[in-house]
């Protein structure tokens, strides 16, 4: 096998982290019971409040992404209430099997891979499954690219169910998109690290509003470790996190704020994303392929590919390969039809128009002709 | 604040972690659902398989310490039935917290702190509470530096209560002394690497019998992401955790694996952690210190020193952290009479005859006799 650290990642996540973030971790051990404990979380704070849009409570949990969407899972319905999953892919349907899975009373409203949830649809599958306590939505579907209108699904929530909390889940469109937590006035925004973030795995950061908080205090058996408002609490009280935490993704953290501050911030990297995304839209469209996501729903983080099937996709993978990238197919049903770039965290224009131009060659390569007639 | 990465941890974790430890963390990612990643988890199995002394099932979770114990308190037990929680310091008493707080019925027997559980003791706290689903134990409980007698316990459990699971917090005792899971017949034992292993925090393993797979099958609402069965059914069909993992962890427990072979295998780890477990307790007994851990019931990763009021411990912390070295008084109610000393991980005797010297040095300096009259 070819050593795996060879291959730059351009899968959407994990995804490529900059040596100078791998070596951040290590830093030798601190006591996570220590003061230099309370200076590490108070220096990373602020920067995931800002990442987030928000002014009010961020949390850091160690934990994938999947461990914390499952934290909200045991935490928001309370006993008797139903829960309402908006699925329009694998992993909005991921959050909607753990649910199930700590027993919660599901209700389901599905879409077509590709498609996102905005105002008018959100409140359609309201009025059909009547009174919730939650409404869950993946806000970029990484399996697929769809980027939800997460500010439209919060006014149908709003309108069509004032009891239901908003509860997003923002792995693979923090720190490379909009949050805008307060603003779109959510509930709780979670997701781990290893995508935009550009981070090893094992942390996970959430944003929970005072509505949020007041909920979980009338949910029981939440559980202590994983619990947002446990960890919350102990965060605000003591200044430390509730659990020894991943204190090396911790210290990662602190040096990739410091360096996405001095390139300008959030507002920069985002601009910095949504290049990326025009640029791969742009080389797909000119080449005559599709995009799954539909338009005015794409993520700038991560886009699905359609190949048309003017070609074999196991030939394009082994071609990135060869070459020394991963990127791999569709997820999932679109595996053998689509390919997804992960354009997101430390990648660059410069290094997405590498990874375009490397495609051309590859299809050249394998037989696919530079466009199809007429396109 | 002083630097903290220049302060040595000798605290009972986390524990000093090597540079080269560190930087195996700094491994570029590889892709959690890439044929990279069966290899890594394929590459430490064996290895976690020796460390708990079983031929059975292992899973690496990513998850802290107590994430781990609170992943067996919600699968272990049935509804209806009944927990019985061997409390005898501050961490089995917090494995009881969060077994309440994932809602199960809760039985506890305590001893004082400093005591260890054993065949006798266990015997009678069952038949003074009845039958139950699973008793639940702290092999060494880091606050004191008690080593409970797991064979025993599994051995009165047998004979007291077949029906109950042997579940052991094996959190500072994996890595430093022997679990032997499969001769003293445990049904989990689970535990963070932070401690004895001489790994970053993140990451969590476990030993599972049959008998306690079999009784998680009998556990609704267990969850998913932290969930034993379930991750040992994903590692087991697909060969990959089930949910992304601490990467870089696995990557420094790879090498920490190889470096342990390389010096001997477990066998001769746990003979070090016994040969730096006696400086301890021969340096404290020739100068007339106490030892908060009952003869017997010693571990031979932690020590907790009764200072018997000779010197303020604040006094000792600080002239520890003026020197360089982490180490800390008691934990809770301990802290101000007594201090634990962390022999455990990748310390040698050699810095543990050091960090005694030292202590010496400090003693004397505040104005503490070397032993009292008569020592």
């Amino acid at each position: 096998m070819k050593d795996p650290t060879d291959l730059k990642l351009f899968i959407p996540g994990p995804t490529h982290v900059r040596r100078r973030i791998l070596e951040a971790q290590s830093v030798p051990m601190i006591g996570h019971r220590s003061p230099f404990m309370k200076q590490l979380l108070a220096d990373v704070l602020p920067g995931v409040r800002s990442a987030f849009g928000t002014e009010g409570s961020v949390v850091v949990l160690s934990s994938s992404s999947t461990g914390s969407m499952e934290a909200v899972s045991r935490s928001v319905v309370r006993p008797g209430k139903r829960a309402l999953h908006l699925v329009n892919g694998n992993f909005s349907d991921l959050w909607r099997k753990l649910s199930l899975a700590v027993g919660l009373d599901v209700l389901v409203a599905e879409l077509p891979w590709g498609q996102g949830w905005h105002e008018a649809n959100v409140a359609e599958a309201l009025a059909q499954h009547g009174p919730v306590d939650a409404v869950f939505v993946a806000h970029c579907e990484t399996s697929t690219g769809a980027l939800s209108d997460i500010a439209g699904v919060a006014r149908a929530v709003r309108a069509g169910c004032p009891e239901a909390l908003v509860c997003v889940d923002v792995t693979s469109s923090a720190a490379g998109t909009e949050i805008d937590f307060d603003a779109r006035d959510l509930d709780v925004a979670v997701g781990g690290v290893q995508k935009a973030w550009a981070l090893p795995a094992a942390l996970a950061l959430a944003a929970v509003s005072p509505r949020a908080l007041a909920r979980m205090a009338e949910v029981p058996h939440r559980g202590y470790t994983n619990d947002l408002a446990s960890a919350l609490e102990y965060q605000d009280n003591k200044g430390m996190t509730s659990t020894t935490p991943a204190i090396p993704v911790i210290q990662a953290l602190r040096v990739q704020l410091g360096d996405i501050e001095a390139a300008g911030g959030f507002a920069a990297r985002f601009d910095t994303h949504r290049a990326m995304q025009s640029q791969v839209l742009e080389w797909a469209a000119a080449r005559g392929f599709g995009v799954l996501a539909r338009d005015g729903f794409r993520s700038p983080t991560v886009t699905s590919i359609d190949a048309k099937g003017r070609f074999k996709m196991e030939d394009l993978v082994a071609g990135y390969r060869e070459a020394g990238y991963f990127i791999t197919g569709g997820y999932g049903k679109t595996k053998p039809t689509h390919w997804r770039i992960g354009h997101m965290g430390d990648h660059t224009p410069t290094c997405v128009g590498e990874v375009l131009a490397l495609t051309d060659t590859i299809l050249a390569a394998i037989g696919c002709a530079a466009a199809p007639a007429g396109a």
